[in-house]
């Protein structure tokens, strides 16, 4: 590929910025909350039709028992390699409205962000990617390999029908190297490259004891579900934090020695998270490291929500009849979602809280590629291309996706490439939104990427 | 006074019947609920409308800080002896709202029972009280004291403007005895005289870490405000559900042997309490007695709501930035809120949760009057003429009114009546409702109970 082929697609990008962010408020106009089950299939139609439009064979894909998927690919002759590019359609609720300073699907922009739920994750890197492959075409040249584009409308609940649908479709997916999902930068422009994810296991705890509310006078008698919940909830970590579920750590692996070696090489700034969240303290060891530590290859035990009795203005002197809590569990490589829950349901009868109902929303593997496979050297390269600096290179990002479908099952090696959000994205938060400097230095990078792998 | 002509009244009563449910239920349209500062003026308005039809010289009351309070008295001429009847025209808010079978503020009548929110507590009483007294004078007769009404408006939060009024005006409520607030019959149709209340102390606790809910993957990082809440609320109990505030039972007065004696005689089925609630199983002793000891003088710590991060449908992995949890503290005598806030406080600091803002909502001190006094025996006389059987006397309710104003301040020996409500009136629950077999039993009561005293 000549330099000035690559200059005519970075430009070409400038140009594709405004029509792809118009694409993409649009898409993020639809409220497509896969927990609600809300205008998924709007969605996906939409996304088919930007599919066709930048020139990809698009289809829906049928996934039995949950919304389609939808499937793209361009085909390039003489190729050796292809390309698949994982993302979801789906969005997060957007809980709790009155916190967002705009309506979180009007894809509001204000000095250069836009602000939606889902633009970040991950909207904007299904657009910005399938910008990067217009302005490829349009500078009258293919890319490197062939491309297929997976884009899944259950992610957010867990791709609960995915593994069904992989283990029957390997052919279709099959691929020499996958970028996954989204990703970003640091405050400080340093690309950030994230080679897994953490395992996820989602469950809600009930404890209902009576059929309505009741005057608290009766709270001599009459049992409290809140006070059951709190010590069942209580009893699952130690006042440090440490979490006392028998057995919760056994299976955990340790990071290897590559891994911890490119640890070291990494950035991560603690204040500038500590800055955009908006707290003033974070947990453990003061020290950088520990935190990258901590936050790449920490399992952890998190109270989501916590919902009983009266929560309106005021005082309202009830008994509760009704108690839940929402938890999630990222887990880390070895550890196995269905084992946690089984060790949760035995934690819990064990210590005899009473009748706890758990629902499971969400139970999804750990996966890890390597660290020096193809796909993180080839977005490395492109990275430093379009950003001019040399990325961090993380074994797992500290989120959750079904990349063991792909890692384990379909033997494909991941990565979360650069995409186009900033540490202050706010993902599943109020007021998300990523800038459109960042979406269109995306595109230059998914671009770039389409032309070295 | 003539037994004909207390027949001619009672007989009163069952013809006032339909005229004053029609009064009620239209005053249970006004959502006068205190907790939001709604529509209180509006009922002050219509309850005073009724009281001046029914012949009293009815005003309304400025209480400084609060909404109007109702004043209306009926001068006897001879009569050596006053009696003043306290009741609250406010309401609790009506959450859960769906749970309600009908809308709570249409007082829908199904199969003699009106539901309503304030139907039980308070305004049946109110309007019983008011239809009582018309159906003394359309006998042609007058009530054998003076009476005096005072229905305040902002009880069901804690009446926190009315100690102010009570120590510049107690010329205004001067009287030998109060008719106090409500009541109701056992299932099996004793009645029920409560002659003291219990204390109250609401608080809510709220932490708060963010300023904005985040992705749960920050969960090695950043501090978790529901896991900080949940260890502070399990501190304040041990397993057993025994209160752990340092000093919290110190300055408890236990009961007297007279009063001891006479719960001896009370008939309490705890079977009816579990039914009617729909709860398989009760707190503490399995006896009868123990139970009816605990329910009247047991100080309690009840959780009255929690709130925290995500309540909706289905999954959503999220940091909340916030937790709060209201919790409502019932006092025995000689227990103050003053006292437990401050040794709440003090346990909070001591086992340092780290920042917990606290706000009180309801400040109120416990109460009791003499259950041998003037006003336990005239109700407990009347009861039985009206009811034909001996009433339980307790020396206190499980619940809490500014009864201490009355007793305490003004000297004046109070008792609950036996009211218009049930065992299943579900105070401050969804569906709450009364019968109008009861409401019109409960407007004979007060009868018989004016032409008594």
């Amino acid at each position: 590929m000549l330099e000035d082929k690559l200059q005519q697609v970075l430009s070409n990008c400038d140009a594709l910025s405004n029509p792809f962010v118009s694409k993409l408020r649009s898409l993020c106009m639809v409220p497509s909350v896969s927990a609600h089950g809300r205008s998924l299939q709007e969605a996906a139609e939409e996304l088919r039709a930007i599919m066709v439009e930048v020139g990809l064979n698009a289809k829906m894909v049928k996934i039995p028992g949950g919304p389609d998927a939808l499937y793209g690919e361009l085909p390039v002759q003489g190729a050796e390699k292809t390309l698949l590019i994982y993302n979801h359609y789906d969005v997060q609720p957007p809980d709790p409205l009155e916190e967002w300073v705009s309506d979180p699907f009007a894809a509001d922009v204000r000095d250069g962000y836009i602000f939606a739920r889902g633009v970040a994750d991950n909207k904007g890197a299904i657009v910005s990617r399938l910008g990067a492959l217009k302005a490829i075409l349009d500078a009258g040249i293919l890319p490197s390999a062939n491309l297929k584009y997976f884009v899944e409308g259950e992610e957010e609940v867990g791709s609960p029908n995915l593994p069904k649908f992989i283990s029957k479709e390997r052919e279709l997916l099959r691929a020499d190297g996958c970028l996954w999902e989204g990703g970003h930068k640091t405050p400080s422009g340093r690309p950030e490259i994230h080679a897994g994810v953490k395992g996820l296991l989602y469950v809600e705890l009930s404890i209902e004891t009576a059929d309505k509310d009741l005057h608290s006078s009766f709270a001599p008698l009459v049992p409290n579900p809140a006070w059951s919940l709190v010590q069942a909830i209580g009893s699952l970590r130690d006042g440090d934090g440490r979490i006392q579920i028998e057995g919760f750590h056994d299976d955990v692996i340790a990071p290897s020695a590559k891994e911890m070696t490119r640890m070291e090489k990494n950035e991560f700034d603690p204040e500038m998270l500590m800055k955009w969240a908006g707290v003033t303290s974070l947990l453990g060891s003061a020290s950088s490291k520990d935190r990258a530590i901590s936050l790449t290859f920490e399992p952890t035990c998190n109270l989501c929500g916590i919902d009983s009795g009266y929560k309106g203005q005021g005082s309202k002197t009830v008994l509760p009849r009704r108690a839940t809590t929402k938890i999630d569990f990222r887990l880390v490589p070895n550890q196995d979602p269905d084992d946690i829950l089984a060790k949760l349901r035995k934690h819990l009868q064990d210590h005899d809280f009473g009748t706890i109902e758990i629902q499971v929303y969400s139970s999804e593997k750990p996966a890890k590629s390597d660290i020096d496979s193809n796909i993180v050297e080839a977005i490395t390269v492109s990275a430093q291309t379009v950003y001019g600096q040399t990325p961090n290179i993380w074994p797992s990002m500290p989120g959750t996706g079904p990349m063991t479908l792909f890692v384990d099952e379909l033997g494909i090696q991941c990565s979360m490439g650069v995409g186009v959000e900033h540490t202050g994205s706010g993902y599943h938060a109020p007021n998300e939104n990523i800038s459109i400097v960042d979406f269109t230095k995306g595109m230059k990078h998914a671009a770039a990427l389409m032309l070295t792998f």
